[in-house]
């Protein structure tokens, strides 16, 4: 056991560019691989497994970017090694070779936007055994969570064709990098932008806002805080009118609109975030209508998700143009974990295969190729790397010997990916009820792989 | 709309410390303050309202390290500042003013591992308006993170009394900080510590760690990963032993184990890690007592959470001694996101409400008040600030113009007064299974204060 107090400031640098980001496994393993000279060529591969009740009808790979610069900047800061070093938990020569340990490994992968299913790899790292160890946790950390929401995003996108929706759920997103990557994975998924304003300027993803209760408690009265906020920002804004009273307030905007609109001053929209939304959104429609503010957009936000987006809009027909999503998206709430696994396919050119009760995996290096009729994907077909299947490989080369290969898509590419992926899906997969799974074929030389390891590791020594 | 590309690579600093880090509309309502003078004194208070379904019987407070750390610090970055003006979209004395702006208000607030109820105000910021207003999305970022995390963990630790219970989560954690404060909330909640390195050089908190499957088939053979484990580490290591069989791999360590004590070599514990956990258990604790290894303790991970743990200790009485609990902890699985509030209470002197269908607030500042029968609480009072009630105030002065007060607890304090506070619990409340509501009066000042508001703002200008 270490135990330790903090030496470091929690100051300024990013904790997720910390090797020390990762499980204390991956180090006890490392000093045993350098102790005993496995060295050799590994290959990993992180696939997700089945969601439980066919949670989700399919996934989209996301957080790739991310996991590069991880690759590509790794290497323990001097004063991290001092902490080892001080935990006396390790031995010298272990944290002399830590301290010179970088990623030199290759990376395929699926691009980012890929629809894909469960024990598809998405991801494949091939490298001397303590580098492809040592990242696992990390990478996992990286993938997983952009998968999730993007996955999250692109169910509320399909069920809101032609909407804005906007991600709102920075503060109840788990810690400061959920908030920011759910920015990024919901907008290459296909939302219009966030309100977080960090996302903007890291991501480029555009950003939103409204205003909020506060703004409007704080003045003498409602109507004032309006026509404050909207000469503030003249040039469009969207005011929250359920602070008290949702159509008491929309009747005091009649007033006021046509007042500021010659004057210049436009309203863009009034946000709704409490009570019936689909009821509001028609009485406020009324009243807007009535007062010529037939251009003044409704947007609702409070709990939204995908299936309340599916009552409010397919089964109401509720007049909302737009939408702000917040925790249910940004922690996934309905499933806010995928199963995954990072594993050993492949050591010292022998393939391998873990065998754990309802945990199987198939063995090797592996592609996917995926088979259309027309435009809709029909079938994926699990191969050894080589095999010839034919249809449309996934995994593609994306680093080599530790260094990025050129011509890495820009997020608005993969959101266009993502876009057509989406369109591509089975009509069946893209509801929000369970369908039956995508079919996943397994080739045949891959099944003769995983027979020739189980026959080989029963006969391998105790 | 604004939409840039990023300017800034995401390198070194955290993006945790980022005054971006917020909501737009924190941005575009702050302008809208300091055009208008609105720069007056004003009091927002967070409080947590009751999950749905009695999914949580209390709450625990946590997060507050670091969000004085957040205060203390906030300013925005030339370069952050320059991006917003790139923007277009504020004006240029706006970002002169937000260029100076630094947190110098006071807090008070519940000391983190308090228990707590829904509508208790967690903390109080007493601060200029915008200064109030900022600091609103990643305050309620950090504190709903870590107190709900705090929270899902002392129900493992209620259920699990005596055992070693591990935090393995940072993988499926939200990102990086997730896992980080995942390691520092679950600590200060009763687990013994955390897998992630990171979380013991940041926070002290213990680490520990054990075996990956990859390690065992890397090894030709599973008892020669084994040996070489252990004499890398020989001064107690965790063996996992189900990669391929289960009893199988308990058998070769019941011929090893001796062999190696007589070395010196010592195997802590074992690690069951898939399959119906009682029943390995049960059969590899026989295993290892008919060797002689009965100091050999078992440790379980897969899928565990706090319903798991009453199961097999409480209903199947598996002997295991130690849990490793990870996704379901750190994403709060049954419960991903509590909801919760920071509303303005009180502007220029006068106290305010917000009346939105089922969202209304008490107004005022307030005080909690905590009544004990002799070690147990039995009820809390919702009161005005100064209002005399008595019992245990629990809202204590942090922070003084927007500095630290002397004395804030160290993690090991906040995790002792964790474990009084759990213990001081009704004991229907600290079961599993729903109970009805913790008492949560409110003082007869501050529901006459409340109805004043009312009918202030009944009588308010329109």
């Amino acid at each position: 056991m270490i135990h330790l107090p903090s030496t470091l400031p929690s100051g300024d640098f990013d904790p997720g560019s910390s090797a020390l980001l990762t499980d204390l496994y991956e180090l006890t393993m490392l000093q045993a691989y350098y102790e005993h000279g496995m060295v050799e060529t590994s290959a990993f591969e992180l696939f997700f497994r089945r969601p439980a009740r066919g949670a989700r009808n399919f996934l989209v790979a996301a957080g790739l970017e991310q996991v590069l610069e991880y690759l590509e900047h790794l290497h323990i800061r001097a004063e991290e090694l001092q902490w080892l070093a001080d935990t006396g938990r390790f031995s010298a020569n272990f944290i002399d070779q830590l301290g010179r340990l970088r990623f030199t490994g290759d990376v395929d992968a699926m691009p980012e936007g890929t629809a894909c299913f469960p024990d598809e790899p998405v991801i494949r790292v091939v490298a001397p055994l303590p580098e492809a160890q040592i990242v696992e946790s990390r990478l996992m950390n990286l993938l997983h969570f952009q998968t999730l929401i993007a996955c999250k995003a692109a169910r509320a996108v399909l069920q809101a064709p032609g909407k804005l929706l906007v991600d709102f759920g920075m503060r109840r997103a788990h810690g400061a990098e959920a908030a920011l990557h759910a920015a990024r994975a919901s907008y290459l998924a296909g939302f219009s932008g966030s309100s977080t304003v960090l996302a903007g300027q890291r991501f480029g993803v555009p950003v939103f806002g409204t205003m909020a209760h506060s703004f409007v408690q704080a003045h003498a009265s409602e109507l004032q805080a309006f026509e404050r906020f909207a000469r503030s920002h003249p040039h469009g804004v969207t005011l929250l009118i359920d602070t008290y009273d949702t159509e008491a307030a929309a009747r005091k905007l009649a007033q006021l609109g046509p007042r500021l609109a010659r004057e210049g001053i436009q309203i863009q929209a009034v946000r709704l975030d409490s009570g019936d939304l689909a009821d509001h959104a028609f009485k406020v429609r009324a009243i807007l209508d009535d007062a010529g503010l037939s251009a003044v957009r409704i947007f609702a936000s409070s709990g939204l998700d995908e299936f309340m987006l599916h009552e409010l809009l397919s089964v109401r027909n509720a007049p909302i143009d737009g939408f702000g999503i917040g925790s249910a998206m940004d922690t996934s709430q309905d499933l806010p974990s995928l199963d995954c696994a990072y594993k050993l396919q492949e050591y010292a050119g022998r393939a391998r295969r873990k065998r754990s009760e309802g945990k199987a995996t198939w063995p090797g290096r592996k592609q996917v190729w995926r088979r259309h009729d027309g435009d809709v994907m029909i079938e994926d077909i699990l191969a050894l790397e080589g095999e010839a299947v034919g249809g449309e490989p996934l995994l593609h080369p994306v680093m080599r010997q530790g260094r990025r290969l050129l011509g890495q898509p820009t997020l608005q590419q993969i959101r266009d990916r993502c876009s057509v992926q989406l369109a591509s899906l089975p009509a069946v997969l893209r509801e929000l009820a369970p369908a039956a799974p995508y079919p996943v074929r397994v080739s045949p030389g891959l099944r003769a792989l995983a027979d020739q390891v189980d026959h080989d590791q029963a006969g391998a020594p105790p």
